[in-house]
This record gives C-alpha cells, structure tokens and sequence, in this order.
C-alpha cells in the first residue's frame, strides 16, 4: 500500500490528515505551504489543476476532494471508523459532513479568503463580515449536535466529523469567534486533539487548538 | 418501502429525483415551491430547518444534503448505479460529486441568490459578476469531461453525476450562459433528459432543459 497525503498545517486537509493517523497506517505526508504560494507552482498544479489540498495519492492516483478522500479510505480500511459503518448512522454522518464541507467550511472562506467570490475590495468586506455571523450559526448549530453525542459526534469511534468539528472550530477564533463559547464542541474538539494518534497530527501541523484572540 | 422526497422544480432536488426515477421504486413526490416561499413555512422548516430542498424521508426518518441523500439511496438501490459500485471508478464519481456539490453549485447560488451572502446590494452585484465568470469555468470543466465519458460520465450507466450535469447546466441559462456552447456536456443532458425514467421526472418539473435567452 502506498499512500501519500498533500496537507498544509491547519488547513482543512486536517480531517484526512487525523483520519490517516487513527487509522495507523503507513502514508507519506507531504507538506504544502499555502502562505508561501506552493500550492500555485507548477508541479502542484499539475497534481491538483485547482490548487488546493488535500491530494491524496494512493499507488500514483491522485484524489482530490476531502469527502471522495474519506469516501475512499473508509472503503479501503474500515478498522478506522471513519464513518459509522452502515444504515442511518451513517447516513446522518454522512449528511453532517456533507454540510460541513459545503456549507460551513465555504463560509470561512469568504471571511479567510474573499479574493474567491470577488475582486471588489468594499464587496470582500461587505461579505467577510457578514459571513462571520453566518460562521458563528454555523458551530452554534455543530455544538447543540456535540452536546446530544456521546462521546463523539456519532457513538464510540471518533470519526471524519469529529476531525472537522476541530478544524471550523479553530477556524473560527481566525474570525474573532471564541471557541470556548462552544462548551460541548469545544470539549470534543480538546478531547480530540488529545488522541494519541490524533496528537501526531497535531503535532506535525504545528496545531494550536484555540487561536481566538480577545478584541484589545 | 416509504420514501417521500420533497423536491422544487428546477432546483438541485433534480439530482435524486431523476435517480429515484430511474430506480424504479415507488416514492411519493412532494412539491415545494420555492418563489412562493414555501420553504420556509413553519411545517416545511419542522422538517429541515435549514429551509431547503431536497429532502428525503425514509420510513419516516428525515435526510437531508444531496450527497448523503444519494449515498443513502445508492446503499439501498444498488440497481440504480447512483455511483459507480466500487474501486476508483467510484472515487472519481464521488470527487466529481462532492465538487459539483461544494463548489459548482454554490458559484450558481452567488448568482442566483446574492443575499444568502451578504445584505449590501453593491457588495451582491459585484459578487454575482464575479460568480458568472466562476461559473462558466466550472461548465467548461464539466464539458472536458464530458467529451471524454462515453455515454455517460461514469461508463455505461446514467448516474448522479450526469443528473448534475443537467441541473448545472440548466442554470447557466438564468446566467446567461449558452448550455450549447458545452458541446459534450449539453449532449449529455439532452441524452439524460431523453431516457424514459428521467422523462417523468422533468415532465412533472415541467423543465425546460434550455432557459438561455440571449441578449437582445
Ligand atoms: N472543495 C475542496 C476544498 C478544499 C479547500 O478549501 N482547500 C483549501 C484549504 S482549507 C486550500 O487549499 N486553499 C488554498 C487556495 O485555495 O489557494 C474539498 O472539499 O477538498
Ligand atoms: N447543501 C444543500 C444545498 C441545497 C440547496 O442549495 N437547495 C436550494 C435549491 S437548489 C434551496 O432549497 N434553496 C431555497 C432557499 O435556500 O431558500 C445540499 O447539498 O442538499
């Protein structure tokens, strides 16, 4: 097996990036520094033409997507749990992590990065600041479903919802959102991070969980 | 067997309507209608909260997010060939989905509904010149790869990711965007709107399949 993850530290690659760990097998992970451009040179785009991570490659075939990412390796190493084997579980996981990856996640970006939706520089602002208070509904919505779930989002396993559960949530102290205000997904996220395996993850991507600063 | 989908015509409920169609099985067909506001009746948001089509209710269990909804059907319809049954075939279905879900779908809705993402009229306009631009990038890359699946996206079965080829380019119409200047693709929607299944399911939308009007 061959397996090589193209991550940037605290990007949303994360979620695979934790789920490879869990899952303890051997795979290559390749840093990318999204700060630095990396992922516009051309040997990145000629493995991703959209310029982003996560890539996975698994023996020389490249996937991108983080859900077809998830997709594929819950198929091919189940010993993980990346999502709840069968029936409605996981459906409702697969229905959380769906709306997290289309929903959530692209709401962060129009604060993080708004040069995507436009070139405008008063329509960026306008957008940012309204996508914060989108944002904040948003792990409104993730911590009342952290507090129902015992002790992950969805049963025994920490799963690729979990992972991304820690990642819109640390985003969001980008944003001026204290984590803390989370109570329940904010304890999931610790308790997360706290896995041995995970804690590998953490500790390569440099991860400090809450990056919240107070207004001065 | 009870499965209810709510669907609005037009919308990207297309995507398990025309699949369900396809199945064979009996659902019941909900509308919603959306100019009308309907989704956001205290019933329908008892429902899905967040106020959207498509939903699926199985056996009274409610889902909701297009993916889920399809990867809950694909489990159960095996005969349906939502998705290509296993191995990479698969990924590549699910990576093409998850990105017409995540990104192609939400450049439309910036077009289409400026006002879920920001309440500044200048700030709505400038997003909506930059979405189009956006957008028919994203047709263009749909359309390469149409040009290379033969008859459909994924091998030999009509799929999910066929289904969304039609709805998206069905929407650039609204835009202004001419579907017939995406050869492969539009080729691929009319055969898809042309199999006898999915006939029933645009005849009870009432779709056009080309709404491109061009500019006088
Ligand atoms: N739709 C993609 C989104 C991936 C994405 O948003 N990646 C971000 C990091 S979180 C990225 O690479 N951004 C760099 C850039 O766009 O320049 C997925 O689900 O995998
Ligand atoms: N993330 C959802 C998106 C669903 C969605 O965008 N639904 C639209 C129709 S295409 C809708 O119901 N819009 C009505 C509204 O938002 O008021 C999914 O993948 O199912």
């Amino acid at each position: 097996m061959s397996l090589k993850l193209f991550f940037a530290p605290g990007a949303c690659s994360f979620v695979p990036h934790a789920m490879l760990e869990i899952a303890g097998v051997n795979f290559e992970p390749s840093m990318v520094k999204l700060h630095k451009g990396e992922q516009r040179t051309a040997d990145y785009l000629a493995l991703n033409p959209r310029g982003q991570v996560p890539v996975l490659v698994d023996e020389g075939v490249v996937i991108t997507q983080i859900v077809a990412i998830l997709l594929h390796l819950d198929a091919k190493l189940p010993q993980a749990h990346i999502l709840p084997a069968s029936g409605m579980e996981r459906t409702h996981a697969l229905s959380l992590l769906a709306w997290m990856n289309n929903t959530v996640h692209p709401t962060f970006t129009h604060f993080f990065m708004p040069q995507k939706f436009s070139d405008d520089q008063a329509a960026q602002k306008a957008m940012q600041r309204f996508a914060v208070d989108r944002y904040r509904e948003c792990l409104q919505e993730i911590d009342a479903l952290a507090a129902k779930g015992s002790p992950w989002l969805f049963g025994e396993y920490p799963g690729a919802v979990d992972a991304y559960t820690l990642t819109l949530l640390r985003w969001g102290g980008y944003a001026g959102i204290d984590p803390t205000t989370f109570p329940a997904a904010w304890a999931l996220a610790q308790r997360f991070a706290a896995l041995p395996a995970v804690a590998v993850a953490v500790e390569r991507e440099r991860l400090e969980l809450n990056v919240y600063k107070p207004a001065a």
